[in-house]
């Protein structure tokens, strides 16, 4: 590729690009685009995102000094062109990678990274409390938050916004609006975007800004300060509909082309300018530059390996069905005998694989957009009216929502089923959305009941028997495929807190939740060849855990339990606080998910390097019975 | 009282509301107050808010057939008057007492109460799942939502408003918007409601109104129909500048005199026959009709005991300083000597002690409002930048941002100190305020370190530890009196995870956390005088915890873990780890809060009915050592 003379070899930093022409910064962003398309068809990634925000970020280091200056992005999965702009395009084939560079901007990869993104909304409040810093070190740094139009109905965003608005520090606030949030837009604050884009004064507006540009630029500094300082009715007629970030005390621009730099940096560099908080509305195209990922951005929102010319995305043809979608179809298996059940996704309805749900069950299926808080707690209020919700949320962003499910559902004992995806290690996204700590903010939960199905027969049961229950309830699962084993004829309901022995032994004894009972079962296995005879439970339920189990396991002489979750506070310890309880003082080694953020690699790699596959397992009791 | 003839005695549920003329409501009103105020100044309670919102209470349910209609009050404790006209007046006199009834509406207690209040900014939510639900089932109940304006600035008010905006279903929400956040007003929301207060077309709209009503009160009605469909420009006549929640799809009426029955009971007839969501826009007056409490709203926010007729607060002049005040004094002293110091709190300067720094350090300190999930994330930001953000929030409040504590500092090791204020029982407000989870929910999270100090001198160098080290930091200490010891001339830093031998002693050991050290001392005592010697730990450090204090307390035969949190995940269990990473198998007892919600009551009497005080410590040893 070398000779091409490519610009985008000549940018060892960020400051490189202030030597380039506009044309230069075209030719840049073209550049940037076949490298993101390049890398992530072999890495997979999130491609489309980033095609739309090349220009945004390309526009914004033409005129900052990073890392004095800041970027927060939000969420952070558009930011491949910074990565690329910052130091790390030599590395950037490792993208999402073992030991690579990370999917989302991570501080402690880069200092041109001003933050660990990955969850939505938070970029407003990291860049208000940048901005305060920087008032009470009276410097000067910009600082500059990049925020999609769905992360900013996130509850948090607007905690920001009301902040940033009341103490009017300069915060340029770059709105990229793409009019679609991860799945659909969603929410009277998206309809609100649609309205300024779609009205005519916009279009005016654009227009006359796009003259103004043409003849040289300066007028839309006088827009700006008019829009400050102007009476309403003047300002209406400027910064058409902006009034909700207007009341808010946030000066808006009207909205601006995303894929014109030259327009870009004209606001940017007025916006920069200013000594309050302004917000740049941004209409951007997901997916521009790549016509697959144009025509498709859901599907190239997030998306494993494709071919370049075809955008077909590589499969493979034996594949397991995933956890994902057994879920989904077992809903609605479900849903068609209970009218009760409604579904509830937080703006992630294609990755909870409640597609089908939403289908066959429109009024029954809810999209709250990215609303954690919300979801949940609207959950209480529909259990509370004899429904029965199931909230299928992420395990990593139900973090979001613990507060709801202790206050709003488990101390009313609503019945509301959260359905855990995603839990454990997910592989290329890394630690931001690692699912390690369910098993321990739920266990500390009164009146919840935790399950974690070991395969996806198990997945159909213990939905069944969520459904069944009454007051809280949740389920986790893993990411990614199945075990590949049939599924049940008829779904089974689990006596609440049993386990099943799966395999039997004296000489030692394995506790295994959720899927890795499979790596317990090979472990076990592989020490029966040694002539160690090994037990093997199931426990499918975190909480209330089996005591009994417990209790046969201790005697044995000695207990391994293993889950893919934190060993602060898991599965594990509701097992050592079981013996406790019950007076049994059994050696037990505790395994899983050791206490620190686990980085992105394929997930049966991090096992291994964790210790906690199946060589892991066999040989801690080896070494335990001194084998 | 009865010999008086009262109203209030004659309405045993909502519906005898119904039959009272207008006049006959004003003396309910005035009578509930009394009662309010009579019970209050034996109990405690919150008063002001309480007073504030008698004739937003009596309206409603002189319009709502409750309990199918479904009053859902944010926060929830202003809702003393919905108490005392549902069937609770004869038992109001245990208000907030062991066994009495709730301080908050609770489900469990009232079927009247449809919401476990206590948390602010869930109450939108909560009534969005009921509408929906009212919905699906093709009924027509009536749903309200009562919130303050200082809720409304929570993030998951905002959530929930984007999607009510959006669905459009029939919700009233009541704003009762008294100006007054706990404790100041914050964000520019809020100054969006005193303009909407101040402004000129508001006192001319509401005296069109009074007038409209005054001639028969049909104009309102025609108003809003008006404001649904009529052109922009003449529906900013009507409804002057509540523009930011018309651009979010809702309704809103003009401000309404909150103390006014007629005019409440005319507007709230008119919203609730809206087939979409109306804002009710109510001006109240905290504290109203007890002059004490008018003066000084914030003092009789919650408010112990007190003199009726003076207004005099009843202190104890020999009780210890409170823990809080401690903490903000240490906090004063530390802020003179490091000038990156930065304290934040979400609403609660006072309840955190913070009221000093404030006054000598104005740009130092910033309260954000109640948003628990920006002040966190803010936090991340100013410790990017430099400053030692010390973020100083109630335990059970920090619920809200477990989130934001693990991706936006824990993973960018940011070195924010969180300061947990009212860790354990918290006494009369019960199971909402109880902070019983922060040990479980910090102790999962990597890179964070928390301590739990014994005193009031421990804590201040607890702190001083906390501001030295890098990285996430926490300390937990209790709501109320300290323990009455001398506070250190300079604070010592703690050596990171070690404890502290308090009592030597052979036949156990315990390991004690928190102020749980000093029960666990007087239960040693006690068994020395039996002859049995027990070595007492103060832990100190809940993470990490101290492997050689626990191998020296195995070494002894038994131990005995006590803390006041959860036994599910706590730091008891952090004790059980270590034992199964050390190899250890001795018999141990984890003591802490049972599994379930503690109710409300004297925190020493809770303690001896859960059997976790010096009796209940003593009694598990004398049976573990058969004696």
């Amino acid at each position: 590729m070398e000779d091409k003379h490519r610009i985008i070899d000549m940018i060892s930093n960020p400051s490189d690009i202030k030597l380039l022409s506009e044309p230069e910064l075209s030719i840049l962003c073209k550049e940037i685009r076949e490298e993101i398309v390049s890398v992530t068809s072999t890495n997979g990634g999130h491609l489309a995102s980033s095609l739309g925000a090349v220009e945004i970020i390309v526009a914004l280091h033409s005129l900052l000094n990073c890392p004095e200056d800041r970027i927060v992005f939000d969420v952070g999965h558009q930011a491949y062109a910074h990565k690329l702009l910052t130091g790390r395009l030599s590395r950037f084939n490792t993208l999402r990678k073992l030991d690579g560079i990370t999917g989302f901007p991570n501080p402690l990869e880069s200092e041109y990274d001003a933050h660990p993104s990955g969850h939505a909304s938070d970029s407003l409040s990291v860049a208000m409390g940048l901005a305060y810093a920087s008032k009470l070190n009276g410097d000067s740094r910009k600082i500059v938050s990049v925020i999609g139009d769905a992360s900013l109905a996130g509850g948090m965003a607007f905690e920001a916004l009301n902040h940033i608005g009341q103490e009017q520090l300069p915060i340029v606030i770059v709105l990229n609006d793409n009019a679609m949030s991860i799945s659909r837009p969603v929410g009277a604050l998206v309809r609100h975007f649609g309205y300024l884009r779609a009205s005519a004064r916009y279009r005016q507006t654009r227009d006359a800004v796009q003259g103004a540009m043409e003849d040289g630029g300066n007028v839309t500094q006088g827009m700006l300060n008019l829009g400050r300082n102007m009476k309403d009715s003047v300002k209406h007629l400027v910064i058409p509909k902006a009034m909700l970030f207007e009341q808010l005390g946030i000066t808006c621009t009207p909205p601006v082309d995303g894929h014109n730099l030259h327009q870009l940096r004209e606001m940017f560099n007025v916006a920069l300018q200013s000594n309050g908080p302004v917000l740049v509305h941004v209409v951007t195209k997901k997916g521009i530059g790549y016509a697959p990922a144009r025509k498709n951005p859901e599907l190239f929102h997030g998306v494993g390996p494709y071919d370049i010319a075809t955008g077909k995305v590589h499969k493979n043809p034996n594949a397991n069905p995933k956890y994902t979608s057994v879920f989904g179809s077992a809903l609605v298996n479900e849903a068609r005998k209970n009218k009760d059940i409604v579904a509830i996704t937080a703006a992630m309805k294609d990755g909870t694989g409640l597609d089908p749900f939403s289908s066959e069950f429109p009024d029954r299926f809810i999209d709250t957009g990215i609303t954690e808080e919300h979801a949940v707690g609207m959950a209480s209020g529909l259990a509370a009216a004899g429904k029965v919700p199931v909230v299928a949320i992420y395990s990593t962003f139900l973090q979001r929502s613990i507060d709801q499910i202790i206050i709003d559902n488990a101390l009313a004992k609503r019945h509301v089923v959260f359905a855990i995806d995603r839990a454990g290690l997910v592989g290329s996204d890394g630690p931001t959305h690692n699912g390690v700590f369910d098993m321990a903010y739920l266990r500390m939960i009164p009146h919840m009941r935790l399950m974690a199905p070991s395969n996806e027969a198990e997945l159909v049961n213990a939905l069944h028997t969520a459904l069944e229950l009454t007051g809280p309830v949740a389920l986790r699962y893993p990411r990614g495929e199945a075990e590949g084993v049939a599924l049940p004829e008829e779904p089974q309901s689990w006596p609440v807190g049993k386990g099943v022995a799966v395999r039997q032994g004296s000489d030692a004894a394995i506790l295994a939740f959720g899927h890795m009972v499979k790596y317990a079962q090979a472990a076990a296995s592989m020490l029966a060849e040694e002539g160690i005879s090994v037990r093997v439970v199931d426990m499918r339920w975190v909480k209330p855990v089996d005591d009994e189990a417990v209790r046969d396991a201790a005697a044995t002489g000695f207990v391994l339990t293993v889950e893919e979750g934190t060993v602060c506070g898991g599965a594990g310890s509701a097992v050592l606080e079981s013996m406790a309880r019950q007076g049994l003082s059994t050696p037990v080694r505790v395994m899983g998910l050791p206490d620190e953020f686990v980085e992105q690699g394929p997930v049966d790699e991090l096992f291994d390097r964790l210790g906690i596959g199946a060589n892991g397992i066999a040989s801690a009791i080896r070494s335990q019975l001194g084998r």
